[in-house]
């Protein structure tokens, strides 16, 4: 039996989800988790606890719950139900109010809502990078925050696009192509911007794997192609002294978190 | 005093700042953070221990910490620093365990890490939102998961590529421009497309503010362009059934969750 998992919250569940998952990834078993946002009325409540009771009568296992409610009497609905309340946020709140020597004043969708500082530089920095992604234009390189390098699939825009929503960081991202292969130089635009530049590689192997699953078959996903792309690639980063990291088997998060921690640019956080 | 705060992790951090963000975020004070990935080894945490240590004798106040460290040598030497630990996956890793009946076998990277299931779907997720962003191009409009609609600057941008980044959902969306007001219609590629269809709406007066900042001045801009857009796409709705959200004054978090509540699509989380 799968256990069932309530992620539960007065905001998006965001933050909910996101603590669940940490704790529940520490065990080597497998979850069936239902997420319910915008919990905001003791009407809703009621119907989310009368959900979670009918799961517990169905499958004779209380549900596990992970919510971050901030009104207390829609709280008390919750724990009120059959479900087994792991109350992340208060288990905290009253051990800082102690240090901090400040009571806590709860307000509705403060960590995901747009009352956060900075979120309309968060919303330029993504159409920022929206717009300079790829290398489609070169105009706007001077404002970058950073600009990644690389060939094609190799993470680019992903990670560029990461750092933009996560970060509130402007980044650019150009690719070097088959043809510049011959001749690998960094355009004007890249050349006054050297202080910007980060350089991602990958592993010639795992690259020939993603562009044959777009391309098969191709002079752009064959094995040599993508060996000698890599190899100029990762010449060029060194003789031009460009910092890089090596992609490969890593997600969007690590590319990321790698590249702030290398560049020093600021972490701000959404 | 801004009191200081650090964020560790042995991996990306993300998980640390998110539930530290959640828990000071409930105090009316302001904070200093500081974040330290990938802190893998007894060397960076001793490091890390010395930068705590010092910032206590700097600031004659212990800061807090908040960490996701796995392993447990790393993890006691930051218990053995002068900063108050937050051990928020700890604490409940214990009563879940006996909750479960199994024992906890934690594993590095598990949260940001690329083991996470999905993880190609969700590059594939936001690859295709990038390649179907404002109408660019209506070719794979049917292989998209949702279609949003709008005005330009209402957010359609922002709202998809969360949606893919965070949920792993194929969102395209689409423009009406001041061109189409005279006749607003679907297009055949949507119009076959009808239940995917989602539209967002936006106050047209905050509408104007967003536009006067990128193009002022400009009929474009004007209130009275805003209002005469805003007014025939919401008819446009209606009239199709399609349902809608109004983004005046909701973070992406919230515009994108509101969106899954509405469909009932998917919410993998990554």
């Amino acid at each position: 039996m799968i256990r069932k998992v309530f992620y539960i919250s007065d905001g998006t569940a965001i933050t909910a989800e996101v603590f669940g998952h940490a704790v529940l990834s520490q065990f080597p078993l497998e979850f069936d988790g239902l997420t319910i946002p915008f919990v905001e009325t003791i009407k809703k409540a009621e119907a989310v606890k009368a959900q979670i009771d009918d799961c517990f009568i169905t499958t004779g296992e209380r549900p596990l719950i992970f919510h971050s409610i901030v009104n207390p009497d829609i709280r008390d609905v919750i724990y009120s139900s059959e479900g087994l309340d792991y109350d992340f946020l208060n288990t905290f709140v009253a051990p800082l109010e102690k240090q901090l020597g400040v009571a806590p004043t709860p307000v509705l969708h403060r960590t995901h809502g747009k009352t956060n500082e900075g979120y309309d530089a968060r919303i330029e920095a993504i159409n920022y990078t929206m717009e300079n992604d790829d290398g489609q234009t070169m105009k706007h390189m001077d404002k970058a925050d950073i600009i990644l390098l690389g060939v094609s699939r190799c993470g680019k825009t992903p990670s560029s696009l990461y750092l933009s929503m996560q970060f509130g960081i402007k980044a650019a991202n150009y690719p070097f192509t088959e043809d510049d292969m011959d001749n690998l130089k960094l355009p004007d635009a890249l050349k006054r911007n050297k202080s910007k530049l980060f350089g991602l590689t990958i592993d010639p192997v795992r690259l020939h794997e993603i562009r044959q699953s777009r391309l098969s078959n191709s002079r752009y996903s064959s094995l040599r192609q993508c060996r000698t792309e890599v190899k100029e690639v990762e010449m060029l980063y060194k003789r031009e002294r460009i910092p890089f990291v090596n992609t490969t088997n890593q997600s969007v998060e690590e590319i990321a978190t790698k590249i702030i921690e290398a560049t020093h640019l600021d972490r701000n956080n959404f």
